[in-house]
């Protein structure tokens, strides 16, 4: 049996205590928050705490707070030699204190408060200072159903700045998407089952040969019709920047149109 | 029972027949490709022909040739006051010659000639400029179990182009997180989630509500960092300004960071 106490009480936080809850083979000894406010609805089902004296013994103590508090909440922690790890992307191994072992369990997926997440498609990148804290952490991920990956601090920076590109820049296209429908009075919905085929090809097949379209093609006249449509100069030079992007990845910037696929 | 005769032997033209051919209700009278090379597979189930005079008479005629052959193959037809439709995102319905009656069947999809592709995800967009052809196409689309939306020129031009947005931008943001993976040696595959989620989410709710991330806080410090991180310059360009046009989307361009949700 893992125990666990969770620190924070964020989307990750709630999140990985339902996956901790469901799960056989972790106990969830305490939940710590600041304050209890936003606990008080899991208080017969778990030991919620807002001092931080209170905290017992477990063998991994999870810091699910804000980027900007992990730091100064593992200065707090009123112990030495545990297994402490965040669930950031981006903050360093390093910024919590080195009086305690130090791991990150980060799950690279998009936590929204209300959306229902099934935790078993969510890879778990883990990180550690020390050795053997491995393989508890590897048995967590496990554990609740999770693939884990163990990875490098540049690797973890990596993956959160690609995570950028494909979920928050991604929404943004499909935002713009939106903003275009909209303006002739077409339902956006007609995109949705392009959009689910977009994200669903790459699954077997690498996105540079998943690409087609005009910017591939270098198919000028359709670029610049699509040009002409734009009314926005946000959407004009995102379109420009990123047909420009596609053919410096295919080649195609300098190529003759008739040379192309 | 509606016949049909299809022209051309591309992605699109072959997903249509196929679809057609598991139809109830849809009959492929014949099936006319300039040659007749890669139709030779469907020679036992369908009438393959290369010569134009020999059309037959049909319900109706579908152009699923290049954007650039369609009026030229309109002309060439030797028949009047017949249906004929291209199924092209940006062809002009005029450009076709008008001694027939004119339609679009445009089935909004990317089309891999060897990815199987369930056709009753595939919306068709229904474009006529003669009303009484209307009702026909529509029952066209019904037969393959397909949804079917009726509308005008300008709103297909419009969904051609947030279709570019959709597509083919959104799978470059996926070969640039690619390659931004790659140079750390961590795999791509482990975005694979993330990149279904991102695209799940906004099934129920908009990309406005759905947006998350640095760009959306006005996260500097985080945006600081990511740019510090990006070696390739179109790769950080990119960045900024999808950033800025998060930013723009949400109003964090003027707020203070302690105003963002």
């Amino acid at each position: 049996m893992i125990s666990v106490i969770i620190l924070g009480a964020g989307n990750v936080a709630t999140h990985l205590y339902s996956a901790f809850k469901k799960a056989d083979g972790v106990t969830v000894k305490q939940w710590y928050n600041r304050s209890l406010k936003s606990l008080q609805e899991h208080k017969n089902e778990v030991e919620i705490i807002s001092d931080i004296a209170l905290l017992k013994d477990a063998d991994i103590y999870i810091l699910a707070v804000p980027d900007d508090a992990v730091a100064a909440l593992s200065r707090q922690l009123p112990f030495e030699n545990r297994l402490v790890v965040h669930t950031s992307g981006s903050v360093n191994i390093h910024d919590m204190d080195k009086k305690n072992l130090r791991g990150v369990f980060y799950p690279l997926q998009t936590f929204s408060k209300d959306a229902d997440l099934d935790f078993t498609h969510v890879p778990i990148c883990i990180e550690v200072l020390e050795k053997p804290s491995y393989p508890i952490l590897k048995a967590l991920a496990q554990a609740i159903g999770c693939r884990s990956h163990r990875i490098n601090g540049d690797q973890r920076s990596a993956l959160h700045l690609a995570a950028v590109f494909v979920n928050n820049f991604t929404n943004q296209l499909y935002r713009i998407a939106h903003e275009i429908t909209e303006s002739t009075g077409v339902e956006f919905d007609i995109l949705k089952p392009l959009i689910a085929e977009t994200a669903h090809k790459i699954e077997t097949l690498s996105p540079y040969l998943a690409q087609t379209g005009p910017a591939k093609r270098n198919d000028k006249k359709t670029i610049k019709k699509h040009l002409s449509l734009l009314e926005n100069d946000m959407h004009e030079a995102v379109y420009k920047l990123l047909t420009k992007s596609i053919q410096q990845t295919h080649g195609t910037l300098t190529k003759q149109p008739d040379q192309n696929p």
